[in-house]
């Protein structure tokens, strides 16, 4: 029986850097060797980093990213790692690709993976089933694959094993490539992905997993994308498992990580090829020179998933980060009102880069409360932050002495003074600006645009209000745990929210309770309930009506705020594509 | 030979009218019947609107769009209009729609078209061709039809004709189910469309009606739809073709018409259906009472195409009323600095909904020169808006009283304030605030987020600035060629463009002459060429490299950037997808 020492790698490219991503492979691809691996496999695209988006239209890109995997097989080879197999994902082109030579000439841009060994490209793979649904749009960018490639690998007098790698959406179709390697009888099938997070109940990525390997007989091999790309977060949560089910090994979410875990393969037998399950599977052989061996593996890693609010919190961190560091900021800004939403960015903020590159601002005005500014203080005091205090009443005067503004018109210049003076310490600094609005506001559009909108990035741009208070309170209750100060003041949790835009204002005023408020959103914004499905969960009519004319009204707002990570199944973005000029109404008002 | 009364119905619907949708069919309708019309055509997705987006994904919809579909053809029957035959476009789904009912559990939404007469429903037809590219996103929203029916039009003692419908896209792909009615004998092709406007060197959408015309070996009947939705403009544009490729009949662009045209078309002979190129060809047959012929119809309408500018500038007008409008605003509010830009936007505004809703604010600095107020109050004299002053030295010393900000930050801080007191005044008195930033300013971030680019609509979004002084030129001359007082003062036209946001500042201190830039930016944007090929265009190094970079860091101003039409092959906005976080770069910096 073969046995294979596999090395899952983890890793969190960044698109557009090629040179960046190569790197990330050679190392990855070293420490495997050091770990005594047979076989490595990195994420979908992991070369170009993933998804690239409208950078498939441009041929210099493809051909970019084709001459990126041929320097890397090279430099592999140059490097003694020639015995190493590995399998990265990368974007290709199924024809020649060349300055002034049409990349789509012969069938447009693939998602592909290729088998690389020997300084060579052993074999490539093309992507059959291209999700076009919630963020993703692959029908837009790439043609379709419809063979699968099996490599026969010999290593030195062992016996072969035979090899499928799948990419991604491949894996979510019965009937598929897995099906198709199952009857040519692979030994293992590896899946390289580029997979976002979303909160679920259920861990459907196992038991996915799980029914793919049994449809192959053969261990299933996943590997998956950590870190942040602009609204995604790729939750990372690598795996092996066997055809039984058996979780043989598995990483940790959203950090980078090189899972390592020794495999008895199915050896090599019989050539079945040509048709099956609907394509063509093609057969290549690779002979490698006998690893030596290292001593034994330790045990593998087993990874427990992170409950609800820990996940949700280490993908916010992780989002934040990537989208700070990647994008070449080093600190950030935001305004402390001592509320709810302030204050579970800033700690966001700090977890991600450090408490010494969060710039609080705490801005008040004749409206804001004792406690808004002690809360402020004292998150900033706790957290470590670099805090200022800026009073917005001069600014505001001086409009108010140059405008007649009264009512809504009044209370928006407060906020919109206040994203001035944020804009800028940004420009004079060099500060990223968060925006602090939660779901909950995006989603009725209790927000002033240029105003509290104001910012660069959101961190709880997809968590709903109740979330942000599960979230602190679950923030503050680890770090009890862990035997730290818990960094959030007990006040902001408990406290009414309030804009303070005007005397005595609280949410409530204008809002249902935020309990109800996000029931019904989370059936009408993140599963397209009507009307009536909503009255028939139970919902009064009444506040269905509200709630769902404001958040029809709203859509001109989120077509302009601030991107933010990805936490739910229906994020504003990408993932909810409304028009705004639309005068259909479920509401009856 | 069968005669038939054609009316081409190109109207105006709204995304998510339902029920004015119907109005606006059973008005064509009768206005059809009036002209003698037997035959009147409405464009795709006419009852919903088009495109409708996410909205497909609510059942609550797809059940109210079938259901406006059963209303209208028993409306159409209730006003004795049964005996006219009317194809609609309008939303599907494969299987029964009710509340609880899964619309896509037989098959999911669908792209349809409709034939009526005598209150029913006489066949519906669902797009094969689902565009996915640009601005389409179809893949994510539809199931394609594989069925296309011939309709057999028998009226009283007359021979009957053979009629397909198809849709749009449809008419594009040679091979598609213009081939099959072609091969099936058809006497009329009739194709609706939702097809919006780019500025095109050739008459792309006549040669495609005669090349599918001539493949049909029957005339073409290609109706469009007019007006603005969101980013889109639909030009109209409708006619109808001979199979030898005469142009029978054309409407004008932009704006609501019905074109009328009588045709002789060859009589229906035998019965091919089945398969024919790679689809299924049913037949439905349906006899109507004769049509009370009145008079001999009018010569049809052949209307001439508009020539560049002109085109350019009845989209920006189309575009820009449709937003106000069908977002339920009366007036809109911009900044006039007597620059280019905002003086063509306020000229558009004002020739889209009266100068007399147009409110024009100079917010003159210290650094304003004496012809930016000239220049503006001369504008709106000339054209009659509402304009006033608000200098903005108070609100600057203000915060720089109150915030250390100096260079960059500073320059900011005085479009920032002006975007602030735009949305004071949008606030207090209802006015929809337009932006003017034009896309070569927005393609290298030539503007200040927050600043002068607040607003919720930009007109010039997709006009190069080359071209916004082209517009300018030609707007005048045609006011002159019609005795009328032309809108632009004429020094706003030769001036140097200045931000004038420090004193003696011009465009040219920071970017290429815009001839350049704009060459660059049309290669670079529109056409996704890389460096090497701008190079091999002739472009100067620095200059390429320098605005290539300038393209790649600005992207996250685009994305929080108002919503403006799509004149270009490639628009800014849902047209061009980039990530934010990307680290490729064609420039060598």
């Amino acid at each position: 029986m073969p046995q294979l020492r596999l090395a899952l790698a983890q890793v969190d490219p960044t698109v557009g850097d090629l040179p960046g991503n190569v790197e990330l492979v050679l190392d990855g691809a070293r420490r495997a060797r050091d770990a005594g691996a047979g076989l490595v496999a990195f994420p979908e695209m992991v070369l170009t980093g993933y998804p690239v988006e409208d950078l498939v239209f441009r041929e210099s890109f493809v051909a970019a990213s084709r001459a990126a995997l041929d320097e890397l097989a090279l430099r592999l080879e140059g490097e003694g790692l020639g015995a190493l197999l590995v399998v990265v994902g990368y974007l290709d082109a199924d024809g020649p690709v060349a300055p002034g030579v049409d990349a789509g000439s012969d069938g447009g841009p693939r998602n592909a993976a290729a088998v690389l060994a020997g300084g060579q490209v052993v074999t490539r793979y093309f992507k059959h089933h291209l999700p076009n649904y919630g963020v993703f749009d692959e029908d837009r960018y790439f043609e379709s694959g419809d063979t699968l490639p099996i490599v026969r690998v010999r290593r030195g007098e062992e016996d072969p094993f035979d090899l499928a790698v799948v990419i991604c959406e491949d894996m979510w179709a019965s009937g598929g490539p897995v099906t198709a390697a199952g009857e040519a009888g692979v030994g293992l099938v590896l899946a390289i992905n580029g997979s976002p997070y979303e909160l679920a109940k259920t861990d459907t990525r196992l038991d996915l997993c799980r029914r793919r390997a049994a449809e192959a007989g053969a261990p299933l091999a996943y590997v998956n994308m950590a870190g942040g790309q602009d609204e995604l977060v790729f939750e990372g949560d690598s795996m092996v498992v066997a055809a039984g089910g058996e979780v043989l090994a598995r990483a940790g979410q959203f950090a980078e990580e090189l899972l390592v875990v020794d495999l008895d393969l199915p050896a090599a037998a019989g050539d079945i090829a040509g048709e099956l399950a609907g394509m063509t599977v093609e057969r290549v052989t690779l002979d490698l020179p006998a690893v030596e061996t290292a001593a034994d593996a330790p045990a593998p890693r087993l990874a427990d998933r992170l409950p609800d609010e820990a996940s949700v919190w280490a993908a916010l961190v992780a989002g934040t980060r990537d989208y700070v560091r990647k994008n070449g900021f080093r600190s950030v800004v935001l305004g402390l009102s001592g509320g709810i939403d302030s204050t579970v960015v800033a700690t966001i903020a700090a977890d991600a880069i450090g408490a010494e590159n969060v710039v609080g601002v705490s801005m008040p005005s004749d409206y804001s409360s004792e406690h808004s500014r002690s809360d402020a203080a004292e998150l900033a005091e706790r957290l470590g932050l670099d805090y200022r205090t800026v009073p917005i009443a001069p600014m505001v005067t001086s409009f108010l002495a140059n405008l007649h503004l009264t009512g809504l018109a009044e209370e928006n210049l407060q906020a919109r003074v206040r994203g001035v003076i944020l804009m800028g310490l940004s420009n004079q600094e060099g500060h990223l600006v968060l925006t602090t609005g939660n779901k909950s506001e995006l989603a009725v559009g209790y927000s002033t645009l240029y105003g509290d909108s104001v910012g660069g990035w959101n961190p709880v741009k997809d968590v709903f209000k109740t979330m942000v208070w599960r979230l602190a309170e679950w923030r503050n209750a680890d770090a009890e745990a862990r035997g730290e100060t818990p960094p959030i003041p007990k006040n902001t949790i408990t406290k009414p929210p309030s804009a303070e835009l005007r005397p005595g204002q609280l949410d409530s005023d204008s809002l249902p309770d935020y309990a109800e408020l996000d029931a019904i959103l989370g059936g009408y914004v993140d599963s397209d309930l009507g009307r009536a499905d909503l009255l028939a969960a139970g919902h009064d009519e009444t506040t269905v009506d509200r709630v769902v004319r404001m958040v029809d009204l709203a859509e001109y707002k989120r077509r302009q705020s601030a991107p933010g990570p990805k936490i739910s199944l229906k994020a504003f973005g990408r993932d909810r594509r409304l028009p705004i000029t639309n005068r259909w109404r479920e509401h009856r008002v």
